[in-house]
């Protein structure tokens, strides 16, 4: 069973490698490059997967899930610069996928218990861009 | 290949375990536990896999799987107070999670069949909260 | 210039009129008057209009239409059943028309100002049901 | 008749009145006013209306506003920070307000015409929040 | 107060003047004038306007609207081709507007009533595009 | 980690086989075989897996998932009748089961690659229905 609490964030970012020059970050990564940024609307879904406890009823109370979210990662990263804001991502290029990658490091192991485990997390950066990291494997 | 129908139902319900007292209902459950009730919207996706028919160019026909579910769920739980109303909840504390569990049970014995299985129910619950079962594994 | 915020509630309700049998219920409400109620999602836009204020840019700050929002009526009608629960809906039907226009009832002296004036509320009560109001013209 | 074409763009912004000290504009704007910016994916809905032509069976061809709307504001606005790298909102606090009159100006002098008017312009910054211009009126 | 009540249909047509030669249907219509035809789902709001009944509490029956609109458009329209198969449509330019209009004709006498009236029918072609149609102002 | 690009088309098709009668085809297509055809506004999600690039932050370009599958799909479909105008479908039942094999194999061996395998294909042909191809297995 998965059980999935939806979020969202507004933040600004600049994606661009520190370690190449201007002509190759505007190669790679065109208009996302701008040197003051843009910035999104995030959505972000976190679905953690475990067995239904028989007394409750849930596999892990939403309101967990959402106060940890909350206190982890959406009051660090909402309304902020991903490029300077933000102590975890200091040093990573704000890629969709290196959101998700860093977001899953803060609440994976806080999150994992017994017969419970972090299965997901969905980063929707607009309309028609999303990336889902599921953990190594 | 997978194939997914969308249905809608509104029912009540209130989430509490009859075996607790009211203040440890309200521990666990908070604002979802109010001895009236309170309601959604719910948002199901039936998905069934299997194999592509070479002649109908369909795994299974949509309008099938629409009228088996809209004969042993939609119609018995939709306008309806989940605690109260549902044969096949009756005491059945109903959240999400278990919500999905009894409706795979409706439903899985009569889709299965030659190269038919049953994948997922997917129970959205509110915009943010949303359950998804896959069955025994 | 025109702002809007949306909420969103989980209420129950049973459509029905105590004036009137059971009968007659079941006539005009259909399924929307089973005795053991049922419940939505509602989504509700709260639409202000007035001018631009030169100095913030702003028509009229939403997280102060945000909190009153909230203390008027969302903390009153969430997770509730809006037949027994809401003191401002006492002895009233709970369609989605009269949940409109007594919560424009709750908010609308609140809200009128110099140079603002509360413009409509919409309720959706399900994904294809909707209703506006925008006060006695 | 209206006609409506909708638009997406991804910004960064910063909301504060440089006129204003810090402790103010943290006042009046919150986590919106944050030193490095955040940002948002706007939702923009562009309406015209108008007769319906009777050889064309349009009020106005769609694809002109798209290609009028894209070239005066989309190209200029998307991936971009509002506050530092458009022109026509230099000198402007870019709140959602501000953002709909400034594209209005920017728009709608090219779009009237014999029977037909620039009817309203929609920004939607968040999920929650949106605005809507229709002119002086 | 409106109520409106919201419907789907999916529909191929030809956007082409037969009053005009192939390469002018092609130079005002583009690919939306493709010789054999392309189509949408199209998704419609009816809104209806008019005074809360006192003892019903809905200014009309939604069910009844979706009664008539089903009988009157949806069951001679889905899954048909707009250019062929529809009798109101017969020697119509299917754009979007003209689905507006001709849509109003068939249900405003049906509706319009003491204290009721047809407001607006909104026809959503894409997810960018669509058009209202309010009656003869 | 798993990237994923949303594309929209709109095309017209007619769910037939030409193996079977006109009486055998309507009680298997339904109102799906009406004969002048009906459309759709089809959703495309494109999802690819892989390993991200320390260097770019990627696991692929999304511009270039864009570009491939507007070059080798959506100019080949948007705006098209799928039984007739496009080259890959043809002899094709224009499923939404087979039109998400027909694409797999038109960009699956352009999109793989060290590191890199196309996911999946998920087709929504309305609100309601949509099929998933993950390739054979």
């Amino acid at each position: 069973m998965q059980i999935t609490r939806k979020f969202h964030f507004s933040a600004s970012h600049r994606v661009y490698n520190p370690a190449l020059n201007d002509e190759e970050n505007c190669r790679i990564y065109g208009k996302c490059s701008n040197p003051n940024g843009h910035g999104h609307n995030y959505e972000m879904d976190v679905t953690v997967s475990g067995e239904v406890d028989p007394e409750t009823g849930f596999v892990m109370d939403l309101s967990e899930i959402k106060l940890l979210v909350e206190k982890e990662i959406i009051d660090k990263v909402d309304h902020k610069n991903l490029n300077i804001d933000v102590d975890f991502m200091s040093g990573v290029l704000p890629s969709a996928e290196n959101i998700a990658l860093k977001f899953w490091e803060q609440i994976e192991p806080k999150i994992n218990g017994p017969g419970i485990r972090l299965h997901s997390i969905m980063i929707r950066e607009t309309v028609n861009n999303s990336v889902t990291y599921m953990g190594k494997q």
